[in-house]
């Protein structure tokens, strides 16, 4: 009986966070909609016009790169900066030229069907577009990316001009109701993350439509696919009033837009748990707060700036005495420790993240978060997440 | 309201086809869990009268090589041989020998807890065994792989001794309700895959406690995680009457268990629909079939015998007129074909997949599943799928 009693109690209590009632998003969603076909048909608008005056049209987008990018401290994420290339056309750039016309084209279509394509569809399509076909995914990929830029800079993401990750997103499991209306009938499903038994909600590749309803204090975002297992086999989150989030590694964009949505949208904080390693810390960690620095005109939509670092942090390997249950620190990890503590803004401008992982560095040795286990498989859910949840305050920015 | 009226009208006819009742599994289960415990008991017993006999006691395990593997065509899957290799207990075995019992106890306490350990999980737990400790992870895998194909040989899995895996499960979505009791109230949670809206069931690691309910035709198992969206985000398990699973590459462990058990329990066909290359057709869906060489001992729960190949055909190709939007083949696909053909008992024995692999070779080119989005995005749901579902006959063995 205890399941099905949560469950409803959950039902119940969820009146007090919610993020807006699904027909405003589905209401919000429309209006962007229609901001993204404006936006499209502005860009072509230009370009017709200068043909129309006999004068070069071009297409101007942020440059991507390391070198373009700024961490706003305020902000909380990588952003992209001003410099711009020009593509303008000629004889040499007609082709590319008409080639991103085609790709805007084509998002202008998926947004007003309310269809959706992948980056691998996308170069599949382009097999109808005669001269301006791609001949490798790599060029259409590229064009893609480079529309993701130009539009980001008026706020509209990848997503909401319908082209999706191919890639799968991560499970979810705890107390939040996800309301989603169908693509047609536009009726809203209720789903109930606490009815999954020991399986999960799998996110979708685009989380836009979604809106949520919860009673969850905060978000646990779980590297390995082992612990949240556990913690969702022993309904963790029914006890510690919790959402679960599976990464299975660095997160999915689907994975990471969900979280940063959820946490907006309910107001809930967001805590990591990882290995404490220099993979774990600054590829998996860093890249879901403040995104990577390659893609930073993502990181608006896709970081998780709220988040913060439960651990395993360098001091827990000490405090719960986890010595034996380490391995020693190999080249590459020094390596990528070194190289964050050089050369990566976030982690420079966070005295507490270089006192971490210069004593990381220090021990020489790094501990997964499955170490707990050599105390008892359920220590995790008994020890130690209650211990660190008892005071956030000492998490890692 | 065409959402709401379809799951409705879904659960009303679930009554067609289902798996024995959510309490006889449960029976069944707390049976095998005696039959693990009682197997664990007697293994250790034969140890300890040994030992009290003052003679060397020993324990034998199936050699796990594909020297040691037959393909049994009408079993449908690689099956292991009778090689063994014994460990008598000698000054220099002493320390595996107690690993191996140590992690037959961890087994026997996790079934009677019901509970459950990853790799991982159990490596850490030793730490813990004093001088059974393991140094490092690779050792205490191999010992789990010799219990597994200890125990299999009496038909007993891992998931069974209560080892699962660290991966992520597939998702799954469609005309099915699982049926998945609660760990410690034993109360069923019913989970309508109908109700996912764009999101999916994540099917957990372990997947020997649940039931189903469908009245679903077939199983659809697919490839890439776009596709997957695409069928599911237009709802394509309504119009075909089947159950949407994504593989997302080679299925790990518990997604192809799920199939497996699902197709078993409800009689429902497996359709698996990959690209069409060497990668996905011997490695994917091969894995999917008959199981892989060096995992032979597994094969009894993992493979899905009764799968058959929907597509992408090679000569899908041809019919389908998808020439523009292939690839040519590289040498590690010519390279992996012709291993099939020369070193794979599976496709050695069916002489469609030889003259489909010939085929291949001979067109030099690849297809991928998402090539159909060269007609229109949507030309897999409206024409494709609909046209090679008319006739399951012509599918690849």
């Amino acid at each position: 009986m205890a399941a099905r009693k949560t469950a409803k109690t959950a039902e119940k209590k969820t009146t007090r966070k919610k993020s807006a009632v699904a027909s405003n998003v589905t209401a919000r969603n429309a209006e962007m909609d229609k901001l993204t076909v404006e936006l499209i048909r502005e860009a072509a608008k230009r370009v017709h016009q200068d043909i129309s005056k006999h004068s070069k049209p071009d297409l101007s987008f942020p440059v991507r790169s390391l070198g373009n990018v700024s961490y706003a401290g305020s902000k909380g994420y990588f952003e992209i900066g001003r410099q711009k290339k020009v593509r303008t056309l000629t004889v040499n750039t007609v082709k590319s030229f008409a080639q991103t016309l085609r790709m805007m084209g084509l998002s202008k279509e998926l947004v007003e069907n309310n269809d959706f394509a992948t980056k691998r569809d996308a170069y599949y399509q382009s097999k109808n577009w005669e001269e301006a076909r791609f001949d490798e995914q790599t060029e259409s990929d590229t064009v893609m990316d480079d529309i993701e830029a130009l539009f980001s800079v008026r706020s509209v993401s990848r997503e909401q001009l319908r082209f999706v990750p191919d890639e799968h997103g991560g499970a979810v499991a705890g107390r939040l109701v996800v309301l989603d209306p169908d693509r047609e009938t536009g009726v809203v499903e209720r789903i109930d993350c606490t009815r999954f038994g020991s399986g999960a909600y799998s996110i979708p590749s685009t989380v836009e439509q979604l809106s949520f309803e919860t009673d969850a204090k905060f978000i646990l975002a779980i590297e390995t696919g082992g612990v949240f297992q556990r913690l969702q086999s022993h309904k963790y989150w029914q006890t510690a009033n919790c959402i679960l989030v599976s990464m299975a590694g660095v997160p999915t964009r689907s994975t990471r837009r969900f979280i940063r949505k959820l946490s907006d949208d309910c107001e809930l904080p967001v805590y990591a748990f990882v290995d404490c390693d220099p993979y774990g810390i600054s590829n998996i960690y860093r890249t879901l707060k403040v995104g990577s620095g390659n893609a930073a005109h993502l990181s608006q939509f896709f970081c998780v700036p709220q988040a913060r670092y439960l651990g395993v942090t360098p001091q827990d390997i000490v405090d719960f005495k986890l010595q034996d249950a380490t391995h020693p620190l190999q080249e590459v990890d020094k390596k990528r420790a070194l190289d964050a503590l050089k050369n990566d803004p976030f982690f420079q401008s966070h005295k507490e993240w270089k006192q971490a992982m210069e004593l990381l560095l220090k021990m020489g040795i790094r501990a997964e978060q499955q170490a707990f286990a050599a105390y008892d498989l359920n220590y995790v859910i008994r020890e130690y997440l209650p211990r660190k949840l008892k005071d956030p305050k000492t998490f890692l920015p």
